[in-house]
């Protein structure tokens, strides 16, 4: 699919999936290209895990009853980074640029393979979710799941957001907004 | 162009720009690429400034004048977000990650209309370079640049860092890095 109707394509799509398994050539071909992702420094900071198995799958929902998008996930990807980040410029780490990079490159590749998803960030820090969703999946004490993104075939198509315009938010040679 | 074509294709040039312009109607082209990236809470917190006026470019230049991508860069897009961002969900603020996502979808843009660039983030943070820059495109004192983007025409291929394999950094429903 070509880049500008992927772009255009995706959207945070919370509905109901088909059930339908998500080919493990389809889950690699997505996360390679998330490792293609520029990181700061190169340092490639972001790990990955592919969850498609449904026992864990069970547990994870178990966690977070609420998030209806996980109730019918046939899959999830897990950006996996570091508790205490070391520093790769200054004293900077830029892991969460790092993540939220690949992220996006994911996000367009489940769009252009023809599956939907949504970038869960903020419920895994409410209530420890990152840490029991973390034991389920055995991630080490130092490294915390910082996104999940569930994926599969949407039954049908979601309320997409609005957008501010272009003028809202671009200026050109100098800050006017 | 492709959407994993241009994941592939698109990596960090720090060499030569041709003595080009870049067409308004590409530079609008990737910046609303970059604002249809998702945001937390579709807060849309990041807002871009197109800067391709030759003398605010040589002042940015005089500003990082070892940053030798900028000599010759014929344009530049920045990010700019909330020097005390609002909390979004919790205590947390999501604009690292949304400036981050749009600044993704920008760089691919970029490669799939043949434009080269790099991610311009860190040296922004030394010797307040961000303060320096802001204060040349009027940035309010609220505001600060985040990212900085030089694109146009690449003279030469530079060269591609290498990247860590798919068994280093992804494991399959068990973290077994």
């Amino acid at each position: 699919m070509d880049l500008f109707e992927a772009i255009k394509k995706r959207y945070s799509y919370r509905g109901k999936f088909k059930d339908e398994k998500v080919p493990r050539e389809d889950l690699r071909k997505i996360v390679e290209a998330g490792l293609m992702a520029p990181s700061g420094k190169n340092a490639q900071t972001t790990l990955f895990m592919i969850v498609d198995d449904e026992e864990r799958l069970k547990s994870i929902r178990d966690v977070m009853p609420k998030v209806s998008v996980l109730h019918t996930t046939p899959a999830l990807i897990a950006c996996i980074i570091d508790k205490e980040p070391e520093n790769i410029y200054l004293n900077y780490s830029f892991q969460i640029e790092d993540c939220a990079a690949a992220t996006q490159n994911m996000l367009l590749s489940i769009s252009a393979l023809g599956y939907s998803s949504v970038w869960l960030d903020g419920i895994l820090r409410r209530d420890d979710n990152y840490i029991k969703v973390g034991n389920i999946l055995n991630i080490p004490n130092h490294k915390k799941i910082q996104i999940l993104l569930p994926l599969g075939k949407e039954v049908e198509e979601g309320k997409r957001q609005e957008k501010k315009s272009f003028e809202e938010r671009v200026c050109i040679n100098n800050y006017n907004l």
